[in-house]
C-alpha cells in the first residue's frame, strides 16, 4: 500500500512578521504522524491572494492531502475561502446549511447575523463542510484541500473531527536512544548502521545539557522487527 | 527604495514528524521584521535531496534573501551543504580555512578531527563563511542563500552576526489596539478603515479571555503619520 502524504499550509501575516508564534504546524505534525500520514512539507504564506492560490495549487497536485490553517474569519483580510475556490476554478457563495448553522448560533447569543459574520458561510461550490464544535463557523474540504481556522483551539477541534474520515496509512513507529556523546563522535558508527537499514530513517539530534554535549538517535520506520534490530545494533555500537 | 524580501527554509524530518517543535522560524521572523526585511514565505522540507534542491532554487529566484536552518552537522543525514552546492551548480569540498577553524577547536578540546567532523568543513565553491561563535563549525552564504545550523542557540548566533552585513530596508512599525468585541463585530468598521489606508496593513487577531471574545487590531506600515491617523480612526470607531 502506498502511504498517503500531506502538506500543511499556514496562512497569515502575523506568523511571518514574528508577531504570533505558530502552534498549528507542530500540532498537526504530531497528529498526522499518529494517523500514518507522511507530512512532507509545511509552508507559511502571507494574506496575499496570488501567494495563497499558487501554494494551494502546487501542494494539492503534489500530495495526497493539504491542510490549511487561517484566513477563514469574518474580516476583510480573511481571503482563504475565495482563494481556494479560485485555485480550483469553482464559484463561491453563501451556502444555506452554513448560514443556518451561523444563524442558530448568533440567534441563541442574541446577536445579529451581520454581513461580516455571513462571510463565514461563503463556501466553494461542491465542498464538504468540516465541523467546528468551538465557534460553529465551519471549515471545508475541496478535493484534497482541507481548510481550517487559524485559532489553535478551533484548528485542533476541526482536525480531530476530520482525520478519522481520511484515508490514512500505517503509523510510523519511532524509537529514541540517548547517547551521552557529541554528534560528531556518533556520526561514523551511526552512518554505518543507517546504511544497513535502508527502509528505516536514522536521525541524530544534538543537545546540550549542563555544558555537556549529547545526541538523541531516532529510528523511524514501519517495520517493528527491523527497528528492534537497529536498536540492538546502536546499543552495541555505543556500549549501552 | 525597494524593500528587500526573504524566505526561510527549515530543513529537517524532526520538525515534520512532530518530534521537535521549530523555534528558528519564529526567531528569524522577529529579527527580519526589526531589520526591515519582509519575510514573505517560510517552508519546512524533509532531509531529502530533491526537496532541498528545488526549494533552494525556487526561493532564491523569488526573494532577495533565503535563510536556511538545519542539516549542516557531521552525520550522514546532514546533506544541506551538498544540496545548496548542487542547486547553484557549484563544486563542494573541504575548505582550508574552515578545516583550520575546526582543527584548532578540536585540538584544544583534546579531540580528533575525524572524518565526520571534517564533513563540517565542506563548503561550496566561492561561498562566504558565516561565523559560529558557539561551536565553531561555520555556516556559509552562496549568492543570496544563507546556510545556518538548526540548533536554535547556534542559529541565533549565526543570524546575529550575519544580519548587519545584509542590505536591509526601512523597518515596519506596528501598533496594536485591543478591542473587547468579537472579530465578527469589529469586521465591518475595520474593513472600511482598512480600505481608506491602502499603504497600511490592518489585521485582526481574535482571542478568548475568561470566556469572552476580544480582538487585537494590528496596524502595520512604514509611515508613522499614517499609522497614527489610522489609530485615531480605529479608536473613534470603537469608542476607545
Amino acid at each position: 500500500m502506498t502511504q498517503p502524504t500531506a502538506a500543511v499550509l499556514i496562512i497569515g501575516d502575523e506568523i511571518l512578521s514574528g508577531r504570533t508564534r505558530d502552534i498549528n504546524m507542530y500540532h498537526v505534525a504530531g497528529e498526522l504522524t499518529r494517523a500514518g500520514i507522511d507530512l512532507k512539507e509545511a509552508r507559511v504564506v502571507s494574506d496575499d491572494k496570488d501567494a495563497i492560490i499558487s501554494a494551494v495549487r502546487e501542494l494539492s497536485e503534489k500530495y495526497t492531502h493539504v491542510f490549511t490553517s487561517g484566513g477563514i474569519g469574518p474580516t476583510h483580510d480573511d481571503i482563504t475561502a475565495d482563494c481556494v475556490a479560485e485555485a480550483f476554478s469553482r464559484s463561491i457563495d453563501i451556502r444555506d446549511d452554513a448560514r443556518l448553522l451561523l444563524k442558530a448560533y448568533y440567534d441563541e447569543a442574541g446577536k445579529e447575523l451581520n454581513e461580516a459574520r455571513l462571510r463565514m458561510a461563503r463556501i466553494p461550490d461542491g465542498a464538504q463542510l468540516i465541523d467546528n464544535p468551538v465557534s460553529i463557523a465551519p471549515g471545508f474540504s475541496v478535493e484534497n484541500v482541507h481548510v481550517m481556522a487559524g485559532v489553535p483551539k478551533i484548528f485542533a477541534a476541526m482536525l480531530e473531527g476530520l482525520l478519522p474520515k481520511l484515508n490514512s496509512g500505517t503509523a510510523v513507529i519511532s524509537k529514541t536512544l540517548r547517547v551521552d556523546l557529541p554528534e560528531s563522535t556518533v556520526a561514523n558508527p551511526l552512518g554505518a548502521i543507517a546504511a544497513k537499514y535502508v527502509d528505516l530513517s536514522l536521525g541524530s539530534y544534538p543537545f546540550e545539557e549542563n555544558g555537556a554535549y549529547g545526541t538523541n538517535l531516532v529510528i523511524r520506520g514501519r517495520d517493528e522487527d527491523q527497528i528492534q534490530q537497529a536498536l540492538v545494533d546502536l546499543k552495541t555500537a555505543f556500549k549501552l
